[in-house]
């Protein structure tokens, strides 16, 4: 805990971003931490954990700067990690007093706000006047619980400024985060964005009766139409198969924890939408991605059949079993 | 079952074989098996079903030429499909007095014929002067079991006389079976012996400690790898991502069930290679195809450090947790 950092702070009180102050804490004297409950701020100050997500990490409390206020985070810190699920970012953004400018903002958040119909970081250069070069992201594959075990994890920090995605990965580096720069911010956004639809698709397959053989089918067709997605979004020479793409696919998609593949499994057994998410008690974040990403793609054009097949189970009430049969015949 | 097929036999009695004569069995009205065991072949006469293998499955044994004699197997039929282990394979094909000249041979072997450290379609060519146009591939991502389930499965038929790889298509398609073709005969092939490496690889990660988050990362690293490797073996144009080859990566690499994988594991956990065969009384197809592939890598230089991680702990013995922790400095 020598070398001197920019001052950082984070945004949400979710086994993500616990997990993000978990990585930097093993580098950092003082990290800002922002989240709504003041109950749970009380709660780590005095048992050193988060009660409710990744319960098992414990906190030196002393390195932690613990506030509900996020004016006061976002004057405090210099680099400012978004970790707030998309379906509330922007009612927690409308707090804001103060001004954001000058602030090296990176995304932790794998969704598109709904309000918007935006990724975090078009969200954020649009409604907020950020430039590019002060937008980044953090990406996996990744999961928290993992971090949460000090198991070996790589991160992927993008930023169109190197030098920024390079302290950010500086800051988050350690024994068991490894880390990697890119310049692909779009790409590597929508990639953690996409896959939550896949991952969806993933769970609708398994959830109507599909096995281990044609999940691996979807995963490698599902590989190649995120990349004809991008590309039509934001062309630029990327490799597919780097882990912040592929890597982030599979993480999700093979995952039987993950929300959005229980969520397309409930779907594919018969759910609805609303039962679906009532059973959850959660919206998983791949149901508002399925929207967006559908929508673009009528714009640009891009061949997405596996995109399209849940967005009309999802949006458009069509039945699971007869849509993947559809599907079935398209991907090879 | 009206259209007319050419003649055809299946070599082997184990589970892959034993699938593939189901899936023949959908279309064609006389199928020849060959396999070693009277026992095995009489059991079939009586029963109706492999004892051994997918036993759910039922055959219409009135649809089976079953024969111990490989001779008149080979004379029977033009279309020959090879189902041996590839261990097995050179003292079966020492049994042949009948010549394969102007047979078009299938292989549906994923490993490297230990005696000549060939894979099975450069073995027939080099030892047998079969031209590559009457060699053809059968490849997954497919498990057995599923095709016993009848789950829907695909499969790519490679020849470089796409003509034949579409006459093996037809007759493998059916309402549960999806085919394509393809003319890369060598990287298909090649990709389906290499995977068995990865999940050896997967195996050993898993059996030392490491988690989904490094198996996402490690997947992503292995499918560039298997580009690169297969590209300096057979240059020409393939999409690495089609199923043939990321998919077949992936249905072997995240299976639990799959032996490769399960050998990794027990010598991830501190077993000798010695005492996990035993253990799991057969030999890993990965174990074979590790020394190959390192061989061949030697020869043109590809950059595989996942292989090489895997032949210096098979075959020099080194300590899995340490070259794991090497190669962890490597993935990215």
């Amino acid at each position: 805990m020598k070398k001197k950092y920019p001052k950082i702070a984070v945004f949400g009180g979710g086994s993500w971003a616990t997990a993000i102050v978990k990585m930097l804490s093993e580098n950092i004297d003082e990290i800002g931490w922002y989240m709504r409950s003041t109950s749970v701020i009380e709660y780590i100050k005095s048992d050193q954990h988060n009660p409710k997500y990744l319960s098992s990490v414990e906190f030196d409390t002393e390195q932690l700067l613990l506030s509900n206020d996020i004016n006061e985070m976002v004057n405090y810190a210099d680099y400012l990690v978004f970790a707030i699920p998309s379906a509330f970012l922007s009612q927690e953004l409308k707090k804001l007093n103060v001004s954001l400018e000058g602030k090296i903002i990176f995304s932790a958040i794998k969704g598109i706000v709904p309000e918007s119909g935006l990724i975090v970081g078009e969200h954020f250069h649009e409604k907020y006047n950020i430039p590019f070069e002060d937008i980044g992201v953090i990406t996996g594959p990744c999961h928290a619980e993992e971090v949460a075990l000090e198991r070996l994890s790589y991160l992927t920090l993008a930023c169109k400024d190197r030098k920024k995605a390079r302290v950010m990965s500086e800051m988050l580096a350690s024994r068991y985060i490894k880390t990697k720069t890119s310049d692909d911010i779009v790409g590597t956004e929508y990639a953690a964005v996409l896959k939550n639809i896949y991952a969806i698709a993933a769970g609708v397959a398994h959830g109507v009766g599909y096995g281990d053989n044609f999940q691996a089918v979807l995963m490698s067709n599902a590989i190649r139409e995120m990349k004809g997605f991008i590309k039509k979004v934001h062309k630029m020479k990327r490799n597919i198969n780097n882990s912040a793409y592929l890597g982030d696919l599979l993480v999700t998609g093979y995952s039987v924890f993950s929300r959005n593949r229980m969520f397309g499994n409930m779907i594919g057994k018969g759910y609805t939408v609303k039962s679906a998410m009532l059973e959850m008690s959660m919206v998983a974040e791949g149901y508002y991605a399925t929207k967006s990403a559908y929508k673009i793609k009528q714009e640009n054009g891009a061949k997405t059949p596996i995109i399209d097949t849940i967005y009309k189970i999802l949006y458009e009430n069509k039945d699971p079993k007869k849509e993947f049969e559809k599907l079935s015949d398209i991907l090879d």
